[in-house]
């Protein structure tokens, strides 16, 4: 849920604006920085995959495409690493955390260097627009510069320089335990859940003790902010009412919670049901979106390899 | 002539030798790190290539590619830097001497995470022996490192742990001022000169002052030295005692240099003009070679990939 109202909703609304063509993939390889299993990576793959086509991307429109089945993402890589300061990197943020909170051992080479392979990922497709989160702009950042050091190294506009649009509709989405909704702290809410253990992880939603009869605030409740981010305006206040009447307990608002994502999400969750179960359906959309990937990418990749002299 | 005495006749001897198949390849992503000229970058990679050719290497027996026509190179980088722990690259003495020299902002992340690319080159390729000078020993404990951590992650032997091969007889080859010869020193001879230009070079080795009549210390001449590193005993003994002897001056001996390395190499220098002048010829040696290593390559990528995920 996080995920989904937090990054692929806005990116398919943007999709859908006229005049836009949007590129977007599933980044397995810099998941290998955290993850290792394989088995794991491709399950999430495929839900990931599963999810955006749930959600009504449209890929005759725009690109959608597997990272790793492009390798022309980690060549560019290692031509930009050759235009990359070490100092840059240092000062990335991802990387300082990662040493302060566990040691510099506990940091790769491959977290050290993913601000690079990021930039491949937007160099490649002559993107003139990436929307961000504000946690990723020195990321963009950093992508403008080692574009424009090697543009400047061959005088010639071999990339197209990206802006940011940082999305100021990014939310911090509560979890179920009230801290941001992560899933590396499990405290997420799946919403393509089966009926019954959907239920169950809304039933595990912290609410204080107030007693049903007392009248509740809405607005430090988690069940009534995750509620408000998915309901119309008419649905959020008739909810606050009820919280603010008084004999309407928590319980009440997680069952309404419930039914609002069984309804409200009916044709999503069959949809992804759908992908889940037929893996070749699945595979023709990503195989289909990484023809349309390569052939852009191998056309900026021939520019790049011209003015190094690798043609 | 450097290069050639020290890496390329070695190499070459190496490969005929019965049972070897060897793996060689004309590092021109590596060389990213230092050199920026496109131009430049093709017209050396042509030069090299035709230097390998020239020497008589056996491309039907062996392998010989360019690193940038395989992309397996920099895609299996990118999976290796996800096991290769920052402080290892650190303590790289490569990345070490050019901080110590130049500061930290000269060193690109190129430079800092090409002993992973060179692991990556390496493990391609199933290599059993590596043969390395003693200044590349580190890289290759770095190879076995990063592999290992690979193989120990999976519970299997995806890669084959390579084992060094500390060539002994690599000699440091002086240079015409007495220097190590070297390119970026700008005192070596290219032995494939047009004749009056090779004659020219020879002519600019350093000697000392004494007087043609004298005796002369064959031991402490550069010429001596490099003629003594191409000619046989024979040849070397001889030139020896005119040393000792007096009345044989260094310009007699700078001819006989000359004169050596037009015959010895006479068969080379036609080759090396015939591949230099028929792109032709040496594209169709380059690109069989190039076939030959992507189908070797290939193999290994799907063994990670299968382990990763990516399959």
């Amino acid at each position: 849920m996080g995920n989904l109202l937090g990054a692929i909703k806005p990116a398919i609304d943007l999709s859908k604006q006229a005049g836009n063509e949007s590129f977007l993939f599933i980044a397995d390889q810099h998941s290998l920085t955290t993850l290792k299993d394989g088995a794991t990576r491709r399950e999430y793959t495929r839900a990931v995959a599963a999810t955006w086509l749930a959600f009504g991307l449209d890929t005759t429109k725009n690109t959608f495409w597997r990272q790793s089945r492009v390798p022309e993402h980690t060549e560019l890589a290692w031509y930009l690493n050759c235009f990359t300061p070490v100092p840059m990197l240092m000062n990335a943020t991802s990387y300082k955390d990662k040493v302060e909170k566990f040691g510099e051992r506990s940091a790769s080479a491959g977290l050290f260097t993913y601000p690079v392979l990021q930039a491949a990922d937007i160099l490649l497709y002559d993107a003139n627009i990436v929307p961000v989160g504000k946690d990723q702009r020195q990321h963009l950042e950093m992508t403008r510069d080692i574009a424009s050091s090697f543009n400047h190294e061959y005088g010639t506009e071999v990339f197209v320089i990206p802006e940011a649009q940082i999305d100021e509709r990014i939310m911090t989405i509560p979890g179920i335990d009230g801290q941001k909704m992560s899933k590396s702290y499990n405290n997420y809410i799946d919403i393509f859940l089966p009926e019954n253990e959907l239920n169950k992880v809304i039933k595990k939603i912290l609410s204080d003790s107030t007693p049903l009869e007392e009248p509740k605030n809405p607005d430090t409740d988690i069940t009534f902010q995750l509620y408000s981010l998915m309901a119309d305006a008419g649905q959020t206040e008739a909810m606050r009412q009820k919280y603010l009447a008084g004999g309407y307990g928590y319980g009440h608002a997680k069952k309404e919670l419930y039914e609002l994502i069984i309804t409200r999400f009916a044709a999503e969750r069959e949809r992804f049901n759908y992908f889940m179960s037929n893996e070749e359906a699945l595979e023709n959309e990503l195989q289909a979106g990484e023809e349309k990937a390569r052939a852009v990418a191998g056309a900026t990749i021939r520019r790049v390899r011209e003015v190094l002299g690798y043609n």
